[in-house]
């Protein structure tokens, strides 16, 4: 007889937080979930003493809690951010807006990649190598005008020497902030990169640069000596030991959240996907100093930063990587974050629409906004997306009466 | 002082069947899931002390688990199956082998499609009216010939008489069986299809049908009357109180299970989609009478049928609609479908591949088998896909012991 393998899935096990502590709260009561008439004709189930495990689990779900389930479409812009051969437009922040015009702020670089294969010093080794922010500019949201640098990269021997990329912006106090990744060269696979910062009090520049960067990787990882694989490692220490990426940094009760994603030493690739993670560093001032929160990662899944907020917290979108992939999240203090909806696919590397007013529905800051296209795997363009809620409600109550 | 909403998270109140009947079972202790020194490294949790709520989820994640994360691409067919314009071909079967060749079974019609508002006694309202099933063999999977029709129309007046569409393939103890949706005209918006089934001893038939159908919508919806619209009822009914598509049958522990999708009457759309749930209806005999499971509905989302056996039990892919679009599940008993795995968008309409050893790999039947795409909304052709997983593992293993 065939010895069965013992299955044991995802969500059986899976106790949110709020049962963490222990079961007998209101929300897993002892004996299950409410069962009512009304609930059982919402979901069509056709027999209430015989209930199948998803029906069970349909029942447990909030009243509808349809306002976080939305659809994404991409569209292509037009001016000068429209696709350009031989150029490198990509990772575009957040759309802020300032004397009657959109600007948005992205990495920028020229020529094909070569990998690392070639001589590090001289090749570009991504497509986000060699890069200076730029920014662009734009009356409707479709026909950008591209309107120069904004940050450069350091001179020789500085944390920023080889490249600055991906980029966010923040307004505060009548100041503007950049914060974006930084490489030192050489960009080898093993580099660890860092967090700049730069201000100004006008979204147009000139921008001040931080001396010192404001956020580095741990430390805490140990690779195998004389190898230069990031996979080589005898501890592969925390989830952001490699490297700080898509820093995004939110006001947020009355102190300052950077969020940024994490890559980690010997990254390994499970649940259908890379092990990356977010994190959160706070700070007092927008300057920083950043400090790490000890509930560290505040996401067990996802890739880019995509954050914004909505009712007195933060939401954050999910994607790519982990079992939580295609989720957007939702938490009252910024740390910890609960599903709200599970969705189809959305686009990569969100810039958000910081325009609107983010109170008037949960997702209203990605109704537009900007994403980017490999067009090409040497070169990416920002492009559009937008995103509604496909909604049709009945006469049912009527009959639940 | 403005009133917050009160937000309640998605996946907070929801308890799995396992729960459901009371906390304290071992999926859930009183003191929440084990917490090693070996998991907190593994998801790359920073300090044990200071939890975010998504490391909690992720303490309680099965082992690794990453059997059933998969990711699709689809692929262009050759020969007959390749895209032609004026002619539909859509919905595959599953794929099956016999003397050395493979076959598949789909819908297929001509001409475009005309919608509701033309003269329905003529018109073409679907895509899948005025189909006929067809079938094609291949030698190695890519290049298909179509052989002919399996099944056709019937006679004016009887159930079948307007389209026979959607079907899939149960090879049985030396007799094949499709199995299909039927409809009679007219075919209005509110038409109510069925569920026919034909049988041969050979897969190029000739097939006999059987004289009555073997499924067919519950009749405990209400419309309003003098309406055509499917979303005007008085009362919706059961989850498939419309209609009965995408039939699949399954021999299973001594039984035949056919499981299908329910539309329902005064059909809703929240949580992202279209109110759409699966059913299972169970006979001893190939032919019927199939009984309706009164645990159904045995989903709570999800779209196109896509079933196979494993390891004693049945797999099941949802995609599409609902807050568990894009997981893949599996229960012990064809019951109770318990969540597996979250995965990026899949191929619609599959038909998996049951030429292979469906034992060998929890999605073996996925590594490859056809879908269909919409080249145009008039014109849709039969694609083939292929699945894998991404993997790659570290020595984190020594560091933790």
């Amino acid at each position: 007889m065939k010895l069965k393998k013992v299955i044991t899935p995802l969500l059986a096990t899976a106790c949110s937080s709020v049962l963490f502590t222990g079961c007998g709260t209101q929300t897993c009561p002892d004996n299950g979930p409410e069962v009512t008439d009304a609930k059982i004709y919402r979901y069509g189930i056709t027999n209430k003493d015989s209930l199948s495990a998803a029906s069970k689990r349909a029942l447990a779900w909030p009243e509808y809690g349809n306002e976080w389930f939305i659809h994404f479409e991409e569209q292509e812009l037009k001016g000068d951010l429209a696709y350009e051969e031989g150029v490198v437009r990509r990772d575009p922040s957040a759309v802020i807006q300032h004397n009657g015009k959109y600007y948005v702020w992205y990495s920028k670089s020229i020529g094909p990649t070569d990998g690392f294969d070639a001589d590090i010093e001289t090749a570009k080794v991504f497509p986000w190598d060699r890069c200076d922010i730029w920014y662009a500019t734009s009356e409707d949201g479709w026909t950008w005008k591209e309107e120069g640098p904004a940050v450069l990269r350091g001179e020789p021997g500085s944390y920023d020497d080889r490249s600055v990329f991906t980029v966010e912006i923040m307004e505060w106090d009548s100041m503007y902030y950049l914060c974006y990744q930084t490489v030192k060269s050489p960009y080898v696979e093993r580099v660890k990169n860092q967090v700049g910062l730069a201000w100004s009090n006008s979204p147009d520049g000139p921008w001040t640069k931080s001396e010192e960067p404001i956020l580095s990787p741990s430390n805490d990882g140990e690779w195998i000596e004389g190898k230069v694989s990031r996979f080589a490692v005898k501890n592969k220490g925390s989830f952001d030991s490699h490297k700080v990426h898509d820093p995004c940094i939110i006001p947020f009760k009355g102190k300052f959240y950077l969020y940024y994603k994490g890559e980690r030493m010997g990254e390994e690739m499970y649940f259908g996907g890379r092990e990356i993670r977010h994190g959160v560093a706070i700070a007092d001032n927008p300057k920083g100093p950043y400090i790490k929160s000890p509930f560290n990662p505040i996401s067990n899944s996802g890739h880019e930063v995509c954050i914004w907020k909505y009712n007195g917290g933060i939401a954050s979108l999910i994607t790519t990587d982990g079992p939580e992939k295609n989720t957007i999240q939702w938490s009252p203090d910024g740390i910890n974050f609960e599903i709200m909806s599970y969705i189809p696919t959305p686009p990569h590397a969100i810039g958000v629409n910081r325009t609107v007013d983010s109170e008037k529905d949960p997702t209203e800051v990605l109704r537009w906004g900007l994403t980017h296209e490999y067009v090409t795997s040497d070169y990416q363009c920002i492009r559009r997306f937008s995103s509604w809620r496909k909604e049709r409600h009945g006469n049912f109550a009527d009959f639940a009466k």
